[in-house]
């Protein structure tokens, strides 16, 4: 190893998908661990539109491991950062970097300290399980750092004790996280079903719901759920393991009724839980109710399920359509009744994968006001418009899972000072 | 018996009130009976604030069944009225009118015809269980004037038939709905737990909320939820026997903190079973989601419930404190939070049983502006302000069984034709 005092830096910069759990994670069986009560099963959504980017820099010449969250410095105190560092730092290994001459020995990193720099794609604020693709890159990364040989599944399991749907962003495609039997956790990990090249035809569209509710976190929300409803052991013991079941059968045969029915009984029974807590959870808001009515009118008016819809511990709807021509059916809808406040222009209205707009015929403000009510509504009581109630949208697909990306002009870092650039 | 063709009319006029669960009825076993698949509880409200009134009369004049609903004739011809009054019939006997010489013999009431006037001292559209009270109100006052000699548990199964929670409105005070075993319904019936004496420091505050979402009938919606939720039976057949043990107890001996949360825990499972339902029903809305924050902050701030929630198949709120100085207190928080629109009297946003609004320092619209933020929001974010969320207040409080109105001016037809007044 290079000498202490010398200045070099050995970083690795990773990018790491968020997830949208299709059948939910809620309750732990071990805190510490964080070990869930029953298996999970998710979609990876593509890290073009939604990542966490981290770089992770070694060099003698650091006095202490220090972190940077979207620019600003947090506090890496946290057990959870604390765990996931100390499990990767067990696993390190030998790193030679040939271009500096340098070579770290496996005992080094004991001592060694680091600088991490992550930073999310998409707003925080916007309750999009920014802690999921966030700590699924933090271990991602330092994994590769430290030269750490375990597989992807064995990594999992530590990004899992940082936050528990972190693992599942540790693949692409469709994910499942194995809860294990293991008292240790050695077996609560994640297990790919099917990569993204699977199921190619899905889109994916989220609404950021306008909220003004402090939500509860999902970590107290699930330990009350736990400790005081009624109905979770059901759920967790019975409920769940049959729909995991049909869920991993309809992603393998990409039957999608099977799967929307799932999803959609699987978020509300989520919400149910949270409800049946005490005191009782309200993640859903009148808005996320119109949502979900606008789906089931509209699925029930088809006979046949056109779109998917999920919730996690907020008000935002992700929407799953089985095609492109879905899709944009289902984005005229929802521009139709939740149109965009005066001031808004289309292009931070609908963001993502804009070409579902011009799908959707709709390429301009103008044409957000001259959108017909849908067929389903006709001669019934006029479709009330909600203006505002929902700040933007995300279209979006299935994506690919972790990545390190070599391009150094990415790197959140310096490679000198190993400072935030 | 009078012959045919005379003009005579003997009537009775009846007086029922409405009630409300605090565990919950939500599904049925035989959907023709209205047999349910739990065990219910309910306190039966105060009828000078919350009931029906019904005349019936019976007259050789007539020439078919009639009935008049808050003054607009309606259809006897549905199967629930059409039950009630099958069952009221068969049990009829004979009946001596002194005063105008008449007597009906048994056998006549298979041929006379009938006609009903009803009236709801509350708005019908404000989701108040209007059917229950109706409903215990017709079958009543037909008993009544049909000389029935059935006890009222009896009775009360006959209103049963008409609208399940009817069945509860037939006793003041503390009422159990028993489920019944027995294939023909005979079992399912009322119980007086106590009677109105019983606890009579009980203040019982509705808040009406505002609501232009259509809402799914409960007919409809415990069968889509007894169909499609995976939690119901569990909840019924575990979670629900336990409770109605436990709030009798509560009742029994006056114990306000388990009456307070078994009420609150029980209202959200049966909204958690509502929304575990596919597609899942939302009865509560964001009002009524900031009514239960406000509530479980408050009992959260004290240690010890202050007040307890129920919500039935709609946003209002039906909030219970333990004695008027703490209905008080509520109210004060309800009026700071949700103050009336602007065009509003004070009068009109707070009906029934006035003296709560005194015993809150609340004699006009200013004092109403001029509240001060509750003590548990003190060095929190701000209070938001929700003008216009809660149409109006009804102070109210445990109230009596029904009876029969002899005041002759209250009666709804005229005695002379018969006919609405």
């Amino acid at each position: 190893m290079a000498e202490e005092g010398s200045n070099w830096v050995v970083m690795v910069t990773g990018r790491s998908p968020t997830n949208i759990a299709v059948i939910k994670y809620w309750g732990k069986r071990d805190e510490g661990l964080i070990l869930p009560i029953n298996d999970s099963i998710s979609l990876t959504l593509d890290p073009i539109h939604l990542s966490a980017t981290t770089t992770v820099a070694v060099s003698p010449s650091f006095s202490r491991d220090r972190m940077w969250l979207n620019g600003k410095e947090i506090p890496l105190s946290g057990e959870r950062y604390q765990k996931c560092l100390r499990e990767i730092r067990k696993r390190a290994n030998e790193v030679s970097d040939e271009k500096q001459g340098i070579k770290i020995k496996k005992e080094d990193w004991e001592r060694l300290h680091l600088h991490i720099s992550s930073y999310n794609n998409f707003p925080t604020a916007a309750g999009l399980a920014s802690s999921a693709a966030g700590f699924a890159c933090f271990v991602y990364t330092l994994a590769k750092l430290m030269n750490v040989k375990d597989d992807l599944g064995q990594i999992s399991s530590i990004a899992r004790q940082g936050s528990g749907s972190a693992c599942r962003s540790l693949y692409g495609g469709f994910v499942k996280w194995a809860m294990g039997n293991n008292a240790d956790g050695s077996d609560s990990l994640a297990i790919q079903l099917a990569d993204e090249t699977h199921w190619t035809d899905l889109v994916v569209i989220i609404a950021v719901v306008s909220s003004k509710q402090k939500e509860t976190s999902s970590t107290s929300g699930m330990r009350e759920t736990v400790q005081t409803s009624a109905l979770i052991n059901h759920r967790a013991e019975t409920v769940v393991p049959a729909r995991v079941l049909k869920m991993e059968e309809a992603i393998k045969n990409r039957d999608f009724t099977s799967f929307a029915k799932l999803a959609c009984t699987d978020s509300n029974q989520f919400h149910a839980v949270c409800l049946d807590t005490s005191p009782p959870i309200f993640y859903m808001n009148d808005t996320s109710h119109r949502i979900i009515n606008l789906v089931e009118k509209w699925n029930h008016s088809e006979g046949t399920p056109q779109v998917a819809y999920t919730f996690d511990a907020g008000p935002n709807a992700v929407l799953i359509s089985p095609n492109r021509k879905t899709a944009a059916l289902l984005l005229q809808r929802l521009l139709f009744q939740f149109p965009p406040n005066q001031d808004t222009d289309l292009s931070s209205f609908v963001v993502g994968d804009k070409s579902i707009l011009q799908d959707a015929g709709v390429t301009s403000m103008k044409d957000i006001e001259t959108l017909e009510p849908p067929t389903e509504c006709k001669d019934k009581v006029p479709y009330q418009k909600f203006m505002g109630d929902v700040s933007y949208f995300i279209c979006t697909r299935v994506g690919s899972g972790p990545k390190v990306l070599t391009d150094e002009t990415l790197a959140l870092l310096d490679p000198i000072t190993g400072l935030p650039k």
